[in-house]
């Protein structure tokens, strides 16, 4: 069975809109922290340096599914799987909650492109060591 | 043929991050400002006022398929199109294009609910005469 | 001597632009977010409700004087001091800084305000009893 | 008399918070917007590029006083004024209005930087053709 990653975000007032709730697009900002968070607990960094290259991810789709509206100062719990590891792309899924009530679903994938000063994106293969840390947490 | 909305947006030096093209995230509020633009030249609001009622439109689902990544002060054009009109429930599809260049492909897809001051939101039937003016922009 | 409150905020890739470092917008962000964590560390409510009135604290008045630049993934330390408590009105300082280096300093003065379902807003005398929890921070 | 700049910004629903106007934050953000159009209308660009440099104006301060509330699709003008040319920075003034009502006035200081590819920042002086074109529009 799949180790998994949890964090939680408290719902901040400026990600709130006039209808009184959270704005559905900060729903992706508080996906991507929780990726880095996930990142960081693995000993990675957002800008990644391995094996001398400088390493990024950055996405090709982003999709969520909200089920129920967040309130300012609410605290959600937020819950991270990989849903696949590509050659050089993964996928992750994250689930919103606050305690049996579902917030919000939502997946992303990203890319592992090599980043060169002044240079183009070009994606390369995740390297190996990278990998090995991401495998346990495949759903 | 359904008639279409296009609709042109800068991109801001504030929707940029480190990696030097704009935030992922930020591609969801452009997408509800031109939605929002498409509301206001049909003779709506926002919050429209139909028949005594304050209604609006959260979210129930957004999604975007990044295809090249855009770069400040880059004008993009948006083209919006009604992919669905459900009795309760619209679908917008957006694209986003620069010349002959695809940048990201985008899903909304929202509900009709009444706003009462201080009560929960209910969704209710999106009222003829908004339908009306939605249909030519059907897909 | 008045008492201190402190937090730390990690500077989000999201928060970031293409010059490679936090965007000088989003330093307000984060002082509010520090505000209301204060506010909430009082026992209070960012929309708090003193005597059946719903109270909130709009802004009138907000700057940020920037030091040195803050980078991704770099956890800030903010103290925040209350340098006045008017009869309607407060002002906070905030001090960023990262170990020995200052990043940013700033100041946000707020008025008390009571909020009425579908009404404007109205300045209200800070209650007492919340005047009685802020006082000790009053540097 | 000084030539002044006006542009026009639609409050966005996304700049909105939960208090039902414009959160305080996004002011910055307008301001900036503006001040990048008048540096396109001047024939510059956000990174320009003068004499083989590439120049940037990070922010050392900046400051905004809120008169009254913006609401949700209201348009604002706003007034562009330089209130200092340094040998190294600028200082700007915005005032947002509607009509003959206030709603916020701001300030801006930058400093010229030069930017090289993974290099610190480096404050130079502002090169004269530049200073050429801002000189009439110093109040």
């Amino acid at each position: 069975m799949a180790d998994s990653f949890r964090a939680t975000r408290l719902v901040e007032f400026h990600d709130t809109d006039m209808a009184g709730i959270m704005h559905f697009a900060s729903f992706f900002r508080y996906m991507e922290s929780v990726e880095h968070e996930f990142i960081r607990s693995l000993g990675l960094s957002v800008h990644s340096l391995v094996e001398g290259d400088t390493l990024s991810f950055p996405r090709v789709a982003a999709s969520c599914q909200f089920k129920s509206p967040a309130r300012c100062e609410e605290i959600l719990e937020v819950a991270l799987r990989l849903t696949r590891i590509g050659n050089k792309s993964l996928t992750y899924a994250f689930d919103f909650s606050n305690a049996a009530r579902e917030v919000a679903t939502g997946q992303i994938t990203c890319v592992c492109c090599r980043i060169e000063p002044g240079g183009p994106l070009a994606s390369v293969s995740i390297p190996d060591p990278i990998v090995a840390k991401l495998q346990p947490f495949l759903a």
